[in-house]
Order: C-alpha cells, then sequence, then structure tokens
C-alpha cells in the first residue's frame, strides 16, 4: 500500500522552507515524501532559475526515492505554491479504496537522447516500473507527472562537436521535444498507443495525446523525475481523482463536467493538474492569437496565464497546477486535466 | 436621437481596412461611425507602436466628430478586432428603448496636466457635454471610454527644461497616472464622487472608483478621447447593457451575475468590456501573485492574460474588450465591467 | 549615372515625416530617393509593428521604384534614424569617381518559398539586375541590402492546409531562414559562391558568408526589396565606402582597421552598416554567453545592443545601422560591415 | 595588512562551484575569501533568482566576514563569472605597495529604511569601518562596492500594514533608490559630500556622485554587503587600479585613457568594473535613445547590454563586471569605472 495525503502550501519565493514545517506540523515527517510537485514563479523556460533554486533546497532534504517536479511560470493570477505528496498509509474508516501515488527517478538521458525515441523508451520503462510498484492497471491511473531535460547551448555544442545533430538547435525549441518525447512515452506504458505510433507522432505523422500526461522540461535535471497517482483499494483514504482534457484553452464546459461531478460525490476540490498551450493553427475557435507572434513573451507564458486564468477562478484561488507547452497532453490547443478531490468523511467515522 | 449598433470584427492585423469592408456590407457608411474601440496586439505599454499603426489607419476615415480608442494588449487567448459603434437611428419595430452612444475629444492636454487635476476637470467636463448630448442622466449611463496620452522621455525632459515637475518620471508609470485622472474624471461627471474627493483620491488619500469607466493610455495622442454609452427611451433598438464590477481577478461570481441576466432576459451576450490589474496588495484571495515583482513582463500584460482568459471561455470566444491598468475603474485589483447584449426581436415584428 | 547622396535623420518615432523636411530643406525631392533604410525602435522581431507603422508612413510617399527597408531593434545606445540614400548625380568637382545605388523590388514570394531556394534565386535575380542597371562589377559593390518576408501563424496555416510544409513552424525561426536565402542570393549574385553551393550552405552543409550582405526580414512585406550601393567611375562625389567583417561580436580591430582607412584618407565616417549575431555556437572567443539560453529576450536583441554599443562610441553616435541575424553575412558569430565615408572637398574646388 | 589576490572564473551557471575548485588548484583555501564578486545570467531585475541561487550556493560555503555580491544580467556578451578577492599577504618581491581589499555586512534595513537617509548613513558606518581596518585613506581608495535590499510586494504590503509610506510601491524603482542611498554613503564616507548634500542629492536636489562606488541591489538580502578596494603601502603585490568614470554610456575616450595609463605601466588589465545606465534625459549626445520607452525590457538590461557590448570589446573578452542602474555611480547617463590590473614581476625577482 502507498496510500497518500496531498498538502498544498504556499511559497514565498523557490527557495522557501516553510513547507518543510507544514509537513511536520501537519504530523508527517519529510522521510513521508512521495514527491513534491511545485510552481516556482520564473518564466518556465530555459534559463529559469526559480525552478533550480527550487531544486537546490528540496532535493538535499527529501528522501532517495522521492521525485521533485518543478514547473515555473505562475503568470497572471497563478500563485507559487508546492503539493506534496506524503505516504499515508492509514487506514481511514468509512473508505475502501483511495489514492496511491509512487514516484521514481529513469537512468540519465544523454543530451542526443532528448527528444527521441529512448526518451520515450526511457520514460514508458519508468511508468511501467511505477504501475507494477503500485499494482495498479493504467486504467486505474489518473495522473502521470513528468519533469525532463532540455537542450542548454552548451549540450548542443557538446552534440555537434561530437558530429551528432541535436533534436532542435533552439534550446526553447527543445523544451517541446523532451515535453513531447515523455508524453508518448507515458501514452505507451498506459496502453493508449503503441511503441511504433508513438514514434509516428514524434515525427509529426500520427495524432496521439493522453488526457493524464504532464511533462514539463527544465535545465536542472539530466534524468526524467517520475510520478504515478492513481486510485487503488489497497489504500482507504478520503481523496479521489478525475481525468478529462480542455479541447481549447477557453474549454469551460469539459472543467465544469468534472467540477460538477466532484459536487455531486459531495466533494472538495483540493488541486487541479491542468496543461495548457497555444493552439498551433493560431487561432482559437476561430478568432486569430497572438501567442505564437509574440516575440516578446514566449508562447507558453501566454498559454499558462490565460488558462491560469480560468482555472484559478473556478477553484477559487491561485494555487493552481497549470503547466505550459501541451505537445501530446490532450488534443493540440487544448491539455490534460486532472482533478484531485477529498470526499467527506462519512457519518459516525472518525478520522484515522 | 443616436440610437447605435454595434459591430465586432475580428482584425488580421492593427493595420487591417477589412473592417471598412464589413461596414459597407452590413450597409453602413463610415459617416456613421461614433466610435471605434479596438483591441490591438501590441504590448499595451508605451512603446505599443500596434496603437499608432491602428490610430494612422483608422483616423484618417472616420468622421471629424467620431474618436478611436485603440486598447493594446492580446495577451493569452485575446484576439485583436474592432468594436465599431455605429449611428443607427432607426426605429426597431417591439422596442421602446435602446442603446445610445455618443463621442468626443477634449481639449489637448499640455504635458504637465497629465495626471493630475486638469486631467480630471477635462474629462469630467467631456463626459459632461456627451451625457448633454445624449440627453441622459448619469444613471442611464453603462459605459464611459477614455483614451488619454502618457508622458515618454521627450515630454519628461521638456517638462524638466522648463522647470516643471512631471507627474512621474517613468514612461510606463506614467500611464497609471493618466488612467487614474481619467476614471476619476469620469466619476466626477456620473456623480460618484465629488471633484475634492477625486483630488484626493488622486493623491492616494481617498478610495474613489466607478463600475463604468475603462480608461486607457498612449502614446499616440495629445487629448482625451471620450465615449458614452447609455440606455435611452429616445432610441429604439434591442441593444441592453448590463454594467458591473469584478472585485478581484478572479471574481468569477460577479460576472456570472451579469451573464444570468442576460439569459432571463433572453439576451445574446454581444460584447464584455473589462478592466484589468494586479491586485497593488501583492495577492489574490490571501494568496501571493507575482505580477508587481516580474521584471520581464509588465504587470498590466500578465492582468490582461489572466483576466481575459476567463472573460474569453465565458463568452465562448476571445474577441473580448480586456483593458489592462484599473487605478479608479473597480475596486483595486478588481476592474469595472460591462456587458452589452441584444435582445431577440419580439415576434410579430419585423427588423427595421 | 545614378551618383548618390546620403542624409542621415533622427526620427521622433516611427511615424516621424519630419526627414521629408529635410529633404526638402537640403534640396532634394521626394522623387529623387533611392531608398530609405531606418532603424525603428520596436523588437525587430515578428510582432515588430514599428517596421510596419514606417512603412504605411514612407511607402505612399515615395517613387515607385524606390524601396523602404525597415529594420527594427534600437537595443541600448542605437538611436532610431532614417538613412536616405538619394539621387544625386552632379558633378562634384575634384572629383573622379563615387559611390552609386539602385534599388528594386523582387517578385513577391509564395510563402512556401520562403527560406528556400526560390528566394535564393529571386534575391540573386535581382540583385544581378541591379549590378546592370548601375553598370558596376561584382568588385564595386561595397554593400547588399534586402528586407524580406517572413511566416506569419496565418502563413503557417495556410500552408499546412494545403499541404505544404513551411520551412518553420516557429514565427521566429523563420525569419533566420529568409535572412539566410536572402544572403546566399547576394553571395550567388556577387560571384563569391555558386548556386549549388548556396543550396548547400542553406541546407546547413556548406560554410559561405558574404561581408557586403544585410537582410532582414519583416512581416510587413511579401516580396524582397534590395539595395545595392556601389563604388563607379560613372559618378563624381565625395562618397567612398569599404567593407570588411567582424569576427565575432566583440572584433573591435577589424572596425578599426577600416576606421583608420578613413582617417588615413581624409574622410570623415558618414553611416556604419552592420549586421550582428549571436555566437551560435555559444560562447565568444571560449567564454559562455547566455543570448540563446535567455527566454526573455531574443538572441537578435541582444546581439543588437551589444554591437550597437561598441559601434556607437567608435562613431561617437547612436545612429549606426546595426542590424541582428547575421546568418551568412559574416563568419558565424561576426557581421559584414560597411563603413561609408565622405572625403573632403580637394582645396581650388567649389561644391557643384 | 589585507593584501589581496584576484581570480576570475567563468561559471557554468549560477550555481555552479567550479570556481571553488579553481580556489584550491591555485593554492588558496575557502577561508582566504575576502568577498565574491559574480555576474549572473539573471534578469537583473526584482525576480532575478539566478542571484538568489548563487547565494544559496556560496554563502554557506564562504567565512562568516566575507561577503558576496552577485549582480544579475549579462546581456549581449557579457559572460557570467565570479571575481573572487583572496587574502594574500605574502610579500611580492619587488613591489613596495599593493591592493587591500576587505568587506563587511551592514545591520539588517527595515524596509523603511530602504532608500532613506537610514541607508546612506549605514552604508557610510559600514565603509568607515573598513577604511579603517584598512588603514587607509578615502584618496587609496579606487573602488566600494556594495550589494543592498529592494522592495518585494510582500514588503511594500507589510509597510502600508503598519501606516508607513515605502519610498516606491514599484518593486522595480526600489532597486533605483537603494542604489542612490547606497552610493550616496558610499560618497560621504570618501568624502566627496557631506551628509546634508546627499541627503539634498537623494532627494534630487543636488547633483552629487562618486566615480568609486558601485550599487546593485537584490531581494536575496535585507543588510548590506560592503567591499572597499584600495592600494595601500602596507601590502606588497603586483595589483594596482585605476579609476575614472563614464561621462555617457558611449565614451570610448575615458575608458581608453584608463587603459593607456595601463599600458604605460606595462601592466595587464585583470577585470573593469563599471556602473551603467540609461541617460535619464532619453538622450545620448543630443540623440534620442529607447531604453526608458521600452515596456519589454527594463532600462537597466538595455544599458548592461550596451556598455557590456563596449567594455568587453575593448578587454577582449565578455567576463566584465558591467552592473546596471547608475544613480550617483558617476555623472547621469555615465557611470563609475574601475580597472584592475597586474604589473609584471621585476626582472630579477622571484613569485612568493
Amino acid at each position: 500500500m502507498t496510500g497518500i495525503a496531498l498538502l498544498t502550501v504556499p511559497t514565498t519565493d523557490p527557495g522557501d522552507t516553510r513547507p518543510f514545517e507544514v509537513l511536520t506540523e501537519t504530523g508527517y515527517r519529510t522521510d513521508d515524501l512521495v514527491s513534491v510537485i511545485g510552481k516556482t514563479e520564473g518564466n518556465g523556460c530555459v534559463n529559469d532559475f526559480s525552478r533550480t533554486l527550487a531544486t537546490a533546497v528540496w532535493e538535499p532534504r527529501i528522501p532517495e526515492a522521492a521525485v521533485t517536479v518543478f514547473s515555473g511560470g505562475t503568470e497572471g493570477v497563478l500563485s507559487p505554491h508546492v503539493n506534496m505528496f506524503v505516504r499515508d498509509d492509514r487506514h481511514h474508516p468509512g473508505f475502501d479504496r483511495g489514492l496511491v501515488a509512487a514516484a521514481r527517478r529513469s537512468r540519465v538521458l544523454d543530451p542526443g537522447e532528448i527528444g527521441r525515441a529512448n526518451q520515450v523508451d526511457t520514460v514508458a520503462d519508468t511508468v511501467g516500473k511505477l504501475l507494477a510498484e503500485l499494482g495498479v492497471t493504467p486504467a486505474d491511473v489518473h495522473l502521470v507527472l513528468v519533469k525532463c531535460p532540455l537542450l542548454t547551448s552548451d549540450k548542443i555544442t557538446a552534440l555537434h562537436a561530437a558530429g551528432q545533430v541535436p533534436v532542435a538547435t533552439d534550446t526553447y525549441a527543445s523544451m517541446g521535444w523532451s515535453r513531447a518525447a515523455s508524453s508518448l512515452g507515458i501514452a505507451v506504458a498506459l496502453g493508449e498507443c503503441d511503441r511504433a505510433t508513438a514514434l509516428r507522432a514524434l515525427a509529426g505523422a500520427a495524432d496521439v495525446w493522453s488526457a493524464r500526461a504532464s511533462a514539463s522540461a527544465g535545465a536542472e535535471l539530466d534524468d526524467c523525475h517520475v510520478l504515478v497517482v492513481a486510485e487503488s483499494p489497497t489504500a482507504a483514504n478520503p481523496l479521489r481523482a478525475l481525468h478529462g482534457h480542455m479541447a481549447d484553452a477557453i474549454d469551460l464546459a469539459s472543467v465544469q463536467e468534472l467540477l460538477s461531478q466532484v459536487a455531486a460525490a459531495g466533494g472538495t476540490v483540493r488541486q487541479i493538474f491542468a496543461k495548457a498551450e497555444a493552439d498551433p493553427r493560431g487561432s482559437v475557435r476561430g478568432l486569430r492569437h497572438t501567442m505564437l507572434t509574440d516575440s516578446d513573451i514566449n508562447a507558453t507564458r501566454h498559454a499558462r496565464g490565460a488558462v491560469g486564468g480560468l482555472l484559478s477562478a473556478l477553484k477559487g484561488d491561485g494555487a493552481v497546477y497549470v503547466s505550459g507547452g501541451a505537445e501530446h497532453q490532450g488534443p493540440p490547443g487544448g491539455g490534460s486535466l486532472t482533478v484531485i478531490y477529498e470526499l467527506p468523511t462519512p457519518e459516525g467515522t472518525d478520522a484515522p
């Protein structure tokens, strides 16, 4: 059993250590951490040292087996925070199932593998191991989060020097390739497509996406950090999850549909994990957007700001996990969507 | 009578002249234009030449009495477009009232007057003349739009050379002062506060705001362009308006309240005019935002992106008029809000 | 004969029409304009409407045969200005040769041709016609300036819809491809490489560059604007030019070498035309630069700012023509360089 | 005695620990560090977490008495690096004087003190203590570097809540006020003006500046870090320094004058410390610049890029310390300038 609790804590800056105190005050230990999923306030792009700073603060303090995923970019009303997935195997009376989670790091990727088949395979393999570890099937899974590397100028130059061709010579563009490969690896592991189709999708020749994949890239790591969140009868806790997808960046209906299900179950929304991207066709519902022609602000920043504005209003606060760049994570122009919620404790039972 | 019709037309770039053709195709002439209110795709700040380009294209073609208001910034899903308020004094059968509008330019402001009492007075005076011209009372008004000047480096240097003190030495900051003075002028003209209170508010010593004011500043003009939109029994058309305000940038409830009223009346939303700003306290509902500490993207761009994401989703498309910088236009951190909608033609009547 | 004079005039904004007055005051007519080469103050990238605004102001006023080249981006100390090349066929006593110039527009390029062989050929063809028109050989040429189109979101979507593959799906990246194709067309026309080599260079398989090519891309045009400046015995004026290249962005020695030649000839520097780029290897003389990993400011802006700082200091003022993105215009990381200078009128002679 | 050596080491990222190895390889210990003065690759403005990351890596490893000054912003050709001032009291044969340095941290400043008289006094006091510690007079000093705090949104809100008025409500503007107060404190300590004049200068009523002051602000500290570098007969080493100022951002002559003195002495330039700013009058030598009207890139970034381009070309590499925002550090539009150089070891002597 790896039942979990979820603690969402605001941060005052990327190096804020207050969440560790909250962990302790809530009765958990650092050793209980399965994963820390944070939004930090950098640009979310190549030179985002807010992520690196957060990583430098968190990595030395968490268990070897735990992983961090810091996603930069809190444009607009988005609020910097961390989501701590904590091991909590207590049996909550009145519940016969619950959320479980497991995390691990993949092997280190060679720069030449970034954005390519080897990354697809590596992520698929890591997700597969996590499913086995949790004892769940793909159908039980509601969210797979991946943090994966990108290509810096140094890595690109090194590849060229070695006679190799990098997947992209633009550092920002390399982030998209890395997210794409990770997401297709997730799709393969979840049985949403086979490997051959995934590779064709990576080459632009197939349209494949997963509504449960959430991948972000960063310069602060060389391997892939992977977290799987699923529902399982091996746990007994009040956390539940739903997943779906936004068809485009203003797809209010799809979000409301999930929130209605939560309300119908009497649940309380605990967190929304969403991916967002500028529609690659340059328009949303037939009207032109300017995210792809704005040379002052990268498209991923625009997309987070817009979708963050919508989801924050729906959740009622800005501590939402909206990550930019949704290649193969939801349909083009849209994005994957997971809502974690908490059921009320049934009457007549006590908290564990 | 100055009854109006409203045409909202997407633009392919700030210099796009397609809307003139739409005007003609719809049966109007350029001479019918009362005002053109556009969103252009620049940064919405000091060096936004998308506004200047649009102005250069429109000003020579519209009637002397008409005014343009181009608001830069289509962050996120916002879509560049123009809203043409066209004189249409036809009596629409089945309607005994309708929307009316009038516009005019104020006198030219001296750079030393920008952001100061003289600008408050000038705008108040111009709005007053427009109310008189329309024959409406402040209670009939749903929207007052103002475009006003800002201080460029040249103007600041000229003021210093003349021994005068500009309201701000930072060009971007001067935009806020100009918007504030315009908005307080609107509040005075609408009887929402007296002149003395407005001046104290400008000095930071009073909390005054108008839910019907929408002001934006630009380097492309030296006077103030003012448009008043009101409801009046002197017109007979299917257009109606509602106004309210967002209490903060994620105030979904206030927007939904207005939209519910439109739905209850059987109406169709034609346009939403909203102001947005980064909450000056640095947080939204107790959670920190980073719009005011982001030195890469100005706060007004963040605010437009977030509120634009919400309102576009609610309207169902990105051609929404969201303008950044809401000093005295709605409460701090929130913004003024006007919804223009169209009632169905009553059964048994024909369009004029 | 097409002898020329050069007028460099500061501008107060991209739409400033003061240079037309200067033209008249100096004794020229608008009809004398051969070309207007301006620096405008936008971002120099895809959504640079300062270029479009300048184009909208200039194009209707200049002769059909004249061309405009507006290069956006006046980062740092660079100062917005226009360089007017004016036909002046007067024989200046004491001179037996002088600068000549000619300009023309190419055919319109289809979006699918941008950045590809057809653009190379089109530019080469246009340059060839201008050489013939001027009656000069490639050896006489000191500068070939080209303004060429880029791919917007709309054009990319249209290509995809037509089943075509654009040279780049990123709008900013398309600027680099267009500049590359134009520059290689210049190299072919000047006999610096053959067509086959140019096409291999475009494919990344050959290292070819011209020290006399200066290309910039913009969304404001669909054809290519081309200007050739050469020295010729058919003219008799005091203008002369030198060309060379900067080996990297801090190559002070190469610039000083040209300036020393000017000084040795008793000349006065009238203008410097330079291209600048972030070294694609990520370092300058072995030290890492961060232009290619900065996701907040595009690399072309960085490069203009740095090289502009150096050249402005050497010229003594900021009205220097530094254009960003130097693909095949000078060696990688460096850029082409042309100095136009004026010889003193020999003693005992009078100005014409 | 506190003779020093200077080690300048490139960094691969703000958290790079390679310089510690270089320190050891060169024969020094971490305990020998007097101060670490680094250029990191963030935006150099409010949300520059590259500085915070560098601070997080360095502060725990250096002696209690040592101070760090990380200045963000390596625009253009500037290259991220650290300058380690290391205690080296060995007597270098053949030298009868040398560079000395000392550093310390001031008391913590209350947010309400930032940019005000108390900060002037605090910095002046700290510099005074360092002069006494070194046993030097103001005339011996060539450089005083200060890192000082700024106002974040949180601090501004806290001041307002406490009924206090912050020196600025714009976080970026607060950096300028803090630099100004620190620089005037330096001027007072060096006897360049008296306290009353400094306070009048802070209020904009006097024109005072120091050619030896270099101040930068950051969110990563609450006190002031101060380093004094002077020449003294109590040391015997080959390091020497010169100081002067740039009159404007293209003041090549002033830099060349210092470099000529170095060359005349047979010295080798080891480092250049310069401040840069956008001329507050909006022009350089009569020609308009656009740094103050560019709402996409802050003026300090522009200024560093331009001056960095010039100084890197003169030094021959990009590892130059150019810091932006030169309030009272050199004349308006210019900046303070210190060149550290190394004399050759006299013949017949051996290195210690």
